[in-house]
């Protein structure tokens, strides 16, 4: 799919608006996005919240497995938590490390805007042979 | 730290909130929290989001590592989806299954309204010795 | 399969035997096999190493998920260890906690003599239509 | 620690080498490890076993973190297995991406003689103050 469908196709994810994802780029198994910070984004103890950082990434994730087209539905991801943050802007960048016609495997960095690295996370899906829906892709 | 603590301190969760998610119940190292699904938890195929689903869990994690009345923060969090659901509402049963002074790690699951899994967790937390804010405890 | 033929299954796996996995019993998505521990087993720190605590687990997981007759590869497995350990023996125990026609997930638990929990484990294998080989099954 | 330090130290583990581990490298929180595969790897299926995959890297992630000359306990690997291999030699390249006082997680790599990925791995240590016993460091 072209950066252009991906990014029509991302408008389409309810939740990711709702959690304030953008999607900046996607194609060829990549993908990057990225989220303005707001106090909405705090957990109880005043720094942005785990399920936060890990919606942009899974965000990201989803729109990279299925930017070749067919249908990818996540099956695990494991995330390592590296550095609080509190204001600013997340951005996340999805790398596909492998991928056969059933199984794909992507890595996908968090950072702030200085570059630290505040999640890294590695997550697999499987493929179905779906092809995504019409005026989505 | 008692149920009625923990209540309060849940509060204070201005993402768990922002993402329909309610504690249940907390104390001594567990928890249960739940969502009741909307349109804006579902993703661009239809189905809740992946993080919609983390978010839930991991704000039942983060009251079950808190419940000590300790600042515990999570390390890493691995999750295996099951099921995609579109509809209903969603529970979270988190239970420490070990604890030193420094690290404790839980299990967690996400079932539907007819208890089937749609999300099965596993998570670590660093302990600080800091204790919760005050007013939150 | 039955636990008859499982074991059977068990002895041709010869990585498990040089590292001294020995399965007790299997079937119908779970399995329960131990290790016997010896100066082999441990690392340079003098306790027991990680790579042992989970291949015995490991072997337990694929008896487990192979225990329906039908070939099944490893996905995916997240490990967190609680313990260290220098002697005595080690036991792991898998339970399935889902499966469909394709994916199938495992919950993996190691102890110690006394009970302690070791490691805990989580793992999703890809469920392949190839029956098990003939001798083995 | 020196790279001649870490070879002596990586002598000390008497896993890895039982698994047929070498080291190749390794300093600065980084690694270089590779196993020669015999019968003696490979599981029921006849493909190399997941244990010994996950040894070799988990040889290497010690090695790595333990290269800043402390003592680092894993806290938690989660690993991808990406494809099956039946001979040959694989080689784990492990890099250090986060690291604090108390905490660092490092990326790892395992690959076939033609570079293909046959697994990614993501772990993290707990690091106490403890100096590695001084005949090895």
């Amino acid at each position: 799919m072209t950066n252009k469908q991906m990014l029509a196709f991302s408008k389409t994810d309810l939740f990711a608006a709702h959690c304030g994802c953008e999607l900046l780029d996607a194609g060829d198994g990549r993908a990057k996005a990225r989220m303005v910070l707001v106090k909405e984004h705090l957990n109880g103890a005043g720094v942005v919240h785990g399920g936060a950082i890990f919606t942009l990434a899974d965000f990201a994730f989803a729109m990279a497995s299925n930017s070749h087209g067919t249908l990818a539905l996540a099956i695990n991801v494991s995330v390592s938590f590296m550095k609080a943050i509190k204001t600013g802007e997340l951005t996340a960048e999805v790398e596909e490390i492998s991928r056969n016609p059933k199984l794909a495997t992507y890595a996908m960095r968090v950072t702030d805007e200085s570059g630290d690295l505040i999640a890294s996370l590695q997550g697999t899906v499987y493929r179905k042979k779906d092809r995504l829906p019409e005026g989505q892709a």
